[in-house]
This record gives C-alpha cells, sequence and structure tokens, in this order.
C-alpha cells in the first residue's frame, strides 16, 4: 500500500503545477523557491544550520541508496575548497542494474502525465526542503561560493526542473486519452472508431553530470525523463557526486513511498579513471542521454550514441560587444559583476569583449580602447577589492586544468588586469583568483588563436575591432564556428543594434543588451529565459522548450471499431 | 506591392487553421477536403474532367518552375501505367540554387507564425483546387489506381499538410511574442526586463520524396519546415517527380503573391543515376531532411547527414495477429481489403499473418490453421474476382524490383492463394498482380528468414505459430528488430488482447484491434491516427506530433532592461 497517492499527490501539488505552466506560457517572472537564506527553517525545511549538520552528518560516510547490483563502494570527492568528503558510493554491475530499472516501467508508465507530474513535484519538493545541506554539496563539489551554491544549486536548479516537468506534462496531454472518431459516409452508417493514446517512454534515460552545476544542469533532464515515462540512471561528474547522489537518494524515496520501483532512478558511481560514461552511453537500454560539459565527449557522444536521443550543452566561446553606452558605470559594473562571478567559469561567463580599436561614445564622452579596457579593470579591482567580498564572488577554481588556464592566459598577450591570488580565511587549501584580462588584436592571426577557443575560466579577451561593422561580423563567425551560451551588446546606436540582433536571429544565439543593473548576462530565469539556444554548436538543446521535451516519449495509439 | 497580404490571407483561412487546431486536440473526425469527386468542379477547383484534361496538358512539355541556377532540363518518368510523361523539369546548380533560397529567409522569419501558417494553408488551398490534376500525376507516378490516387494523392495528402502547418503554428506561439518580466527584491525596486522572443528557422530543409506517395509522404514535411520558417528544397522520387513539381510550382506562386521570395520553395530534380540526394543531404546549408523509403538509405542519412535534423520514415515488417473473432467473414474481408489495396504497396499494408496452428475461435465455431488460410485466400479471389474492380483496387506494380520480389515469392513456401495477372484494358501495359499468400512455419529457421524480411509488395506470409502467447513474442521480436509501422489483431479473448496492447506500448507500435468494417489497418486519417510512432526501426518520426515540429525551429530570446 502506497503511503502517498496518486488523489494526495495531485493535491498537493496541481497547484503548483498549475502556475508553472502559466508561468512557461507568459514567461513572466514566478518562482515557488525561495532565494534567501531565511526562508528556509520552516514548514519542514532545513535552516542553514540544520543544513549545515545533515552535510557535515553524510562525510566520511557509505551512502547506501539500497540500488541492486551494488558490487563495490566508490567515491574520492575533494571539495575545491581543500575538504575531503570521504563519502562513498553504490559501485553498479550495470548487467544487474539495468534489467533492474526496467521493472517498474509499466506501472510508471501506466501511471499517466499527471501522476508522474506530481511524484517529480514531491522529489522537488523535499530537495527543496533540503536546499541547505544541498547548498553544502554544491558548494564543495562546484567551489561555488556559498551563496551562489545555495542559489543556483538550490531554489534556482529546483526551478529548472520544475520547468521541465510542467513542458513534459503539457506536451504529453495535448493528445488526449480517448477519442471517438466519427466519420460520415453518406447516406451509410458512419465509420465510428474508439482511439486510445497512450505517452510510452523510450527506455532508460541516462543523465552525465557536469562538475559545476552538477544540480542546475541535471535536473533539467532528469526531471523531463522522468516525467515522460523513462527510468533516470544519473552518472554524475567524479568531482561532483554527492549532489546528484542525495537527488537520487530523494527521487527513490518518493518514489517507494508513492508505491513506485525506487530503481525507476539510481546512481551510476564510478571507480577513478573507469570512464562508464562511454561504456553506458552507448547501451541498448539507455534510449535518452543528457550530458553538460566539455565539446569534444558532447560530440563523441552526438556520434556514437545513435540509439539514444542526445541532449548536449558543449562549450562555446561568448561575446560581448562594446560599442557605445548610455551609462557607463553602470556598463562597468554590469561586466565587472559577470566577469568575477564564480571565477568566470560558468558556460554562459562573457569571454570575448569586441571594443573598437578607435574607442565608444558614452555618457561620460569618449573613451578610447585602452580607457575602456583599464575602466573596466578598475572596476573588477574595485568590485574585489575587499578579500571577504572576493571569496563570495569568486568561489574556489573548480579544478587545476582552470588554474592552469588561467595562468597561461598572461602570456597570450598584454595583460591589462592581472589576476590576484586570494586567501580564504575558512578555507586556506581553497585556489582562489581574480579575473585576468588581456588585450588582443582581433586583426592579428596570432591572437585569433587565442580568442576563437574556449578558455573557460576567469579569463577573458579585450579584442581590438576596427569598427562596429566588423565587431559584428567577428560575432557571426565567433557564433557560426565556436557556438555561444549568451551574446552580450551595448549600443545605443539603432543600426548597430538591429545589426547585432539580426546576427543572433540568424546564427540563433540569445542575445542581452545593455545590461547596466541588477541581471547579468551569465543568468538565466527559469520559466521565462532560454538557457542556450540548440541552434549554434554550443548546445544542440535549450533549456527548456518544447523540443528539450517532445522526442523523451513516443505516443501509441490502440484504435478498435466503435 | 504584393497581391495577397497578411490580413486578406488571415481572414480567408484562420478560421480552417482554428478548425485544425481544434482537431488536432480532440482527434475527431475533421477534414476541409472533400473525398468525394463530385466534390469538384465548383468554387474554382478543377472537375474530373478539367483535371484529366490540365494533366493532358502537362504532358511532354517543359515545367518552368522560374528557378535560378537551372543548368540543364531532366526527365524521364515513365508511368507504371505505361504512359511516358515526357515532362522535364529544371535541373540546378546547387552553387546557384541554394544561396538564392537563402535570400528570402529574413522577410519569412520576421512574417511570424500566423502568416507563415496562412500562406501554407492558401498553398494547399489552390493545391485542393487542382486535386483533379494532382490526382493523375499521382496515378501515373506511384501506380495507384484512380480513385486511390485521387483521394490518397489529394485530399489526404492536403490534411497530413494541413496538420503539419498546425502543429507547426501551435509549437512557435506557445512562447509569446514578448514578456515582461518583474522579480521582486524585497524593499528595493524590482528588476524590471523587456524580452522578446522570435522562432527561427534552423536553414535550408530538405525533403526526399518516395515513389509511391509523394504528396502524401512529402506535405508533411514539407509544410511543417515551410509552416516553421526554413526554405524548403525539394528532391523527388526519380519516377515520382510531377506531383511534387507540380507542388512546387503552386508554392512558389503563391510565396510570390504573398511578396515572399518564391525561392523559398524549389524543386531538384535529377539526371539518371544522378544521386543528387547525397550530395544535398550532406551540404552545409541543409539542416532538416525529411525522407521516405528503404531502410538502408534512411540509416545511411541518419549516419552521415550529422549537421541536419533527419525524419525518417523507413521500412517495417507489419504483423496481424490472428487468434479469434466474433466476426469472421468481417474480418476475412478487412484482411482481403488490406491486403489488395495498392497491391500491398504501403508501407502500412501487413506482411506477417500470425495464425495458431491449431487454428482459431470464430463466431463460425472452430477453423483450422489451413482452414483460416484457405478462407481467406478465397475472400480475396472473391474481392478481385471482377478485373474492373481488381484494377480499381489493385493500382498497377510500381517497379520491376515489386515484380520481381512478387515472382520470387512463390519459391518460399507453399502458395496458399497464387498471384495472378490482370490485364487493364485502358493501359494494356499496366503491369497488374493480384497478391500471394505463403505459408510459413514460425518456427523454421529457413522460414524465418523470409518472415523477418521485409517483402515490399503483395507478399503474404501465413505463419503458423505454436500458441497465442508464440504469436505475441513474435510480434514483440519482429517489431523490435524490424520495426512496423502498423499492427492487426484480431482476439476476443481479453488476456491476449491485454498482451498484444503491452507488447505495442513497450515497442511502440500502432495498433489496430479486430477491424471488420470499412477502416482498414493500412489506413490512418490525419488530425486523428498516428502515422508511425517514431519509436521503433520502421521511422523515427511519427505523422504528426509535437516533435515532429519542435526542432524545426529553435527561439531566439533578445532581452534588456526595462
Amino acid at each position: 500500500m502506497a503511503e502517498l497517492t496518486p488523489h494526495e499527490l495531485i493535491a498537493r501539488h496541481r497547484p503548483t503545477l498549475d502556475q508553472a505552466l502559466e508561468a512557461i506560457r507568459t514567461r513572466a517572472y514566478w518562482s515557488p523557491h525561495p532565494e534567501h537564506p531565511k526562508a528556509y527553517g520552516e514548514n519542514g525545511s532545513l535552516s542553514l544550520p540544520e543544513g549545515k549538520a545533515a552535510f557535515d552528518a553524510v562525510l566520511g560516510t557509505r551512502l547506501d541508496l539500497g540500488q541492486p547490483g551494488t558490487d563495490d563502494w566508490v567515491g574520492g570527492e575533494v571539495s575545491p575548497y581543500g575538504v575531503e568528503l570521504g563519502v562513498t558510493y553504490p559501485h553498479a554491475d550495470v548487467e544487474t542494474l539495468l534489467p533492474a530499472m526496467k521493472a517498474g516501467r509499466r506501472a510508471w508508465r501506466d501511471a499517466g502525465a499527471e501522476t508522474r507530474a506530481v511524484v517529480c513535484l514531491e522529489i522537488l519538493k523535499r530537495i527543496s526542503d533540503r536546499t541547505m545541506e544541498f547548498a553544502h554539496a554544491v558548494m564543495h563539489t562546484s567551489g561555488q561560493a556559498f551563496m551562489m551554491a545555495f542559489q543556483a544549486g538550490g531554489p534556482h536548479a529546483q526551478d529548472r526542473g520544475l520547468e521541465a516537468v510542467a513542458y513534459a506534462y503539457v506536451e504529453q496531454v495535448r493528445t488526449p486519452d480517448t477519442a471517438e472518431w466519427v466519420k460520415p459516409q453518406g447516406k451509410r452508417d458512419p465509420l465510428t472508431m474508439t482511439k486510445q493514446f497512450t505517452p510510452v517512454p523510450r527506455g532508460i534515460a541516462l543523465l552525465i553530470g557536469c562538475n559545476t552545476f552538477p544540480t542546475w544542469n541535471g535536473y533539467p533532464g532528469m526531471f523531463a525523463s522522468l516525467a515522460t515515462g523513462n527510468a533516470v540512471l544519473v552518472k554524475p561528474h567524479p568531482r561532483a557526486v554527492l549532489p546528484l547522489a542525495l537527488t537520487v537518494q530523494v527521487a527513490r524515496e518518493v518514489l517507494a513511498e508513492a508505491g513506485f520501483d525506487p530503481n525507476l532512478v539510481a546512481l551510476a558511481a564510478e571507480r577513478p579513471g573507469e570512464g562508464i560514461a562511454k561504456t553506458l552511453a552507448t547501451r541498448p537500454e539507455i534510449r535518452i542521454i543528457d550530458y553538460t560539459g566539455s565539446t569534444a565527449f558532447g560530440d563523441w557522444l552526438e556520434t556514437n550514441a545513435r540509439q539514444a536521443q542526445v541532449y548536449t550543452e558543449k562549450a562555446g566561446v561568448n561575446t560581448v560587444l562594446v560599442e557605445s553606452t548610455d551609462n557607463y558605470k553602470g556598463m562597468l559594473a554590469n561586466l565587472a559583476f559577470s566577469l568575477s562571478l564564480y571565477s568566470g567559469q560558468m558556460c554562459t561567463t562573457p569571454q570575448n569583449l569586441l571594443i573598437p580599436r578607435d574607442g565608444i561614445r558614452t555618457d561620460e564622452g569618449p573613451r578610447s580602447y585602452d580607457e575602456v579596457v583599464a575602466d573596466l579593470a578598475r572596476a573588477i579591482d574595485g568590485l574585489l577589492g575587499d578579500d571577504t567580498r572576493a571569496n563570495a564572488l569568486l568561489g574556489a577554481i573548480v579544478n587545476p586544468d582552470v588554474k592552469a588556464r588561467l595562468e597561461a592566459a598572461a602570456g597570450l598577450g598584454e595583460v591589462a588586469l592581472a589576476s590576484r591570488e586570494i586567501s580564504n580565511p575558512e578555507f586556506p587549501r581553497a585556489v582562489v583568483r581574480t579575473p585576468v584580462i588581456v588585450k588582443l588584436d582581433g586583426a592579428k592571426p596570432d591572437d585569433e588563436a587565442a580568442y576563437m577557443s574556449e578558455c573557460f575560466g576567469p579569463v577573458s579577451f579585450a579584442v581590438a575591432v576596427d569598427s562596429a561593422s566588423d565587431a559584428v561580423e567577428l560575432l557571426r563567425r565567433t557564433v557560426r564556428e565556436k557556438g555561444a551560451m549568451t551574446v552580450g551588446a551595448y549600443t545605443t546606436d539603432p543600426e548597430v543594434e538591429d545589426a547585432v540582433r539580426e546576427v543572433c536571429l540568424e546564427e540563433a544565439a540569445q542575445l542581452s543588451f545593455n545590461l547596466t543593473g541588477g541581471v547579468y548576462v551569465n543568468q538565466t530565469a527559469a520559466f521565462s529565459d532560454f538557457h542556450g539556444s540548440g541552434g549554434n554548436p554550443a548546445a544542440n538543446a535549450a533549456l527548456t522548450d518544447g523540443a528539450f521535451v517532445a522526442s523523451r516519449f513516443r505516443v501509441v495509439e490502440v484504435r478498435e471499431d466503435a
């Protein structure tokens, strides 16, 4: 006997689902997940200290998820802040686990779209209640500073998961469960048929998680697949297992309580160097893959995992075009924040700042290329001048590769802003660095090799261009050849604005104009902003649109004469 | 100055679009395209004689579509009824044509979803007015008998095109054009943004047409791509150019009158043996491909045309499970018609009839395996006993390969019904054949090689199976390994019914139960029935669902501080 009946779950969550459905239709602001720490600690949610205590309690333990086919226990995460997590996770014998994940599929399919949606919402609700625990888990795997780990890894990730559930639900119910079909035949009796339509899952979905945003980038695919009736195997990044392992734990718990097979969601942790993503991705049982990470492996998946629908978010080269502004200070402050947040370790962080070599017009008068770059460097210095604030914004460098790229960047050109080392008194082993800005010449082939490659981390290039139209053409080429998750532009010239917009429409890049306030080019809000477009090389999918969910299930029709 | 304004087209077609949107939501019967010949000849549409005259007038002519980059004129269609069409078509220099097809894309994109939809509806309306001309063009390329060429190639194809437009429209307007986003910030001023959302096309879509249903299988992809803002290059099957060439002609005419670039739709006819589909399919400009045809080339496209979204309808092995019936005569009549229609040259025609070797229960008492097969053979003989009726049902064998397969089939096992040659007094050169039924044993490996391969044409296998559950397992294996466009089942046993339904839900096959009246397993109605599921090897797409349209465009967001 299930402890949670569909009826009860529908009563509990249908209003939230309806609000989400309305939000994706209007794309106005909405979120049911509070982003202020003070909102937590009531109504069953953990407070900040309780979340910390829960996180501390899991350190050094074996996280037994009760999965079948567990043949070993694996772990080894070390926080970018220097803490060894010491958590071990089930290592799966896939020959046992994958068949077990199929056992519950019929009941999950037959439950229907609405019940699946509210079960997903119950999972998200329980994750929300443990937000403060997840915040620490995300912080100590991604290296994000606490506030960001809390917001992006908690409420914002939950929003993206809920958004995917809403899209999945509406896509499944656009075809009715049944239809009576009556076709007139002139004077003869009409032809009449009874038709039943059932959304059926593809099979098992594989989520391949990333290091930097394990929950934010993981939840859309995971919940879209689960809500459309698929089982989901979660393969976390080896350095960011805990947030997704806790997610799997919650999902299994809710599924069981609701009377479904908990093996509909399972974890696939791996031994160091095991590289199980490739093995799993080409298994015939795996029919859907969601992946966030390097272009090389994303391309490999798209080429080799031909039995599956593959949704990838890979790397791009993000551009901000700086042509003119009527709010110079606001522009500098906004850009300084965008470049500093999480040490530029976001797939949405701008890399190339295209600035005319003859300078720009501003509300404070003309500024030369050198002045703009110097003023931006000064703005970043100011923003990060206080170490406490710097630590709270930058977080930690996520891995040695990023650090190496940062150090190498200084050799690529004239350094306009040198990266500084910041000490973190609470976590002395954390590697904390401020961004570097390197001046490059858009017309020099040697420089082009640098600015036309993704340099993930706190590295920006101030690229001198001949003119606004030169910048627009470089923008077009960059998006077309390298892809882009984001494009920003500062201009007061309607012609430049039109030209940039047209490039972004033609090359399918998401564009932010003249951001000078509290919204940053590297941030997107669920239910309103699309993350990626799916139309340029940076990603083949957008979070979240109809295309992200429509191919995760098929509709089977059963018809008979009425 | 456009002769047809968006305003005028919206006034003319919005009511039809609204009805189509309602029909795909309820999936009740609906069609705006009459399927009785008498309905034609009024309100600007060609009557049957006028259609024949129009078809005759085009024979032996050069069909000049006014396309850029025409470097030659090619043709050579010979009707399966023996008539040489003698029509020549523009052969394109793709280095000129493809760039020209891009010139109009911005205006087409900026026109928006509603204007694109009503332009598509105007194209369909003009095709509908010429239905009787298209009927002859389809008949003399596919070999369908006239009534079928008229219905399937005319109103039913137009229905499928309209259905695709409706899906494309609703998919694009689910995101609003603009949104005002206001995020509360406690005591501070809220964050406010203005956001614009624009559906943008992928690029140029390639439609690779088929021989047997050039319009019916071609219109969904063509109209889905055009309605979502893409240009469409139509590459017809070399033996079925005329129906799609006339379609392109109408589309170019309407686009021009509505003030758009006619090169948004173009024809790519080819020289004999040129094989331009492969060349076109891997061009970087081609971002969408729709294909109906052999599994081999469908698989090639899915593997090699990696730069494009590829929608394929390939081959499968369709099964009808015969376990028991309460209407034996109705079952036999229904099956006899399904096997005879268009000489079994439909991707939906049943191939394997699974019959328990111990016989079946019927309302007329038990029938042995041999009796069922003999009774079915007799039903087909009765249906096709009169040559006039036989010609009207069978049409002509579309090509020598089908004839060769039919002739070889008799050697595969005991022939329960021999194929007969029928003479066609009107077209003495037509190759007209009745279906063959061959008895096979489901348990014999040699027989399995035959029934587990697609044998396209008027060939059915009466496969003796050990039991109903044996049949269900063979059905499962057939769908999983070979794919199926359709599955039929006759049973009065609820347990067998459940087992068959479960197999079809698990393997994603479209299922018809106990058809004994005027609906046949090989026919699907637009707006109500899905054609294919996209979830088994026979096709990676269904006509038509959200997945068929959602990836043909992307949504680009442009946001700025409000």
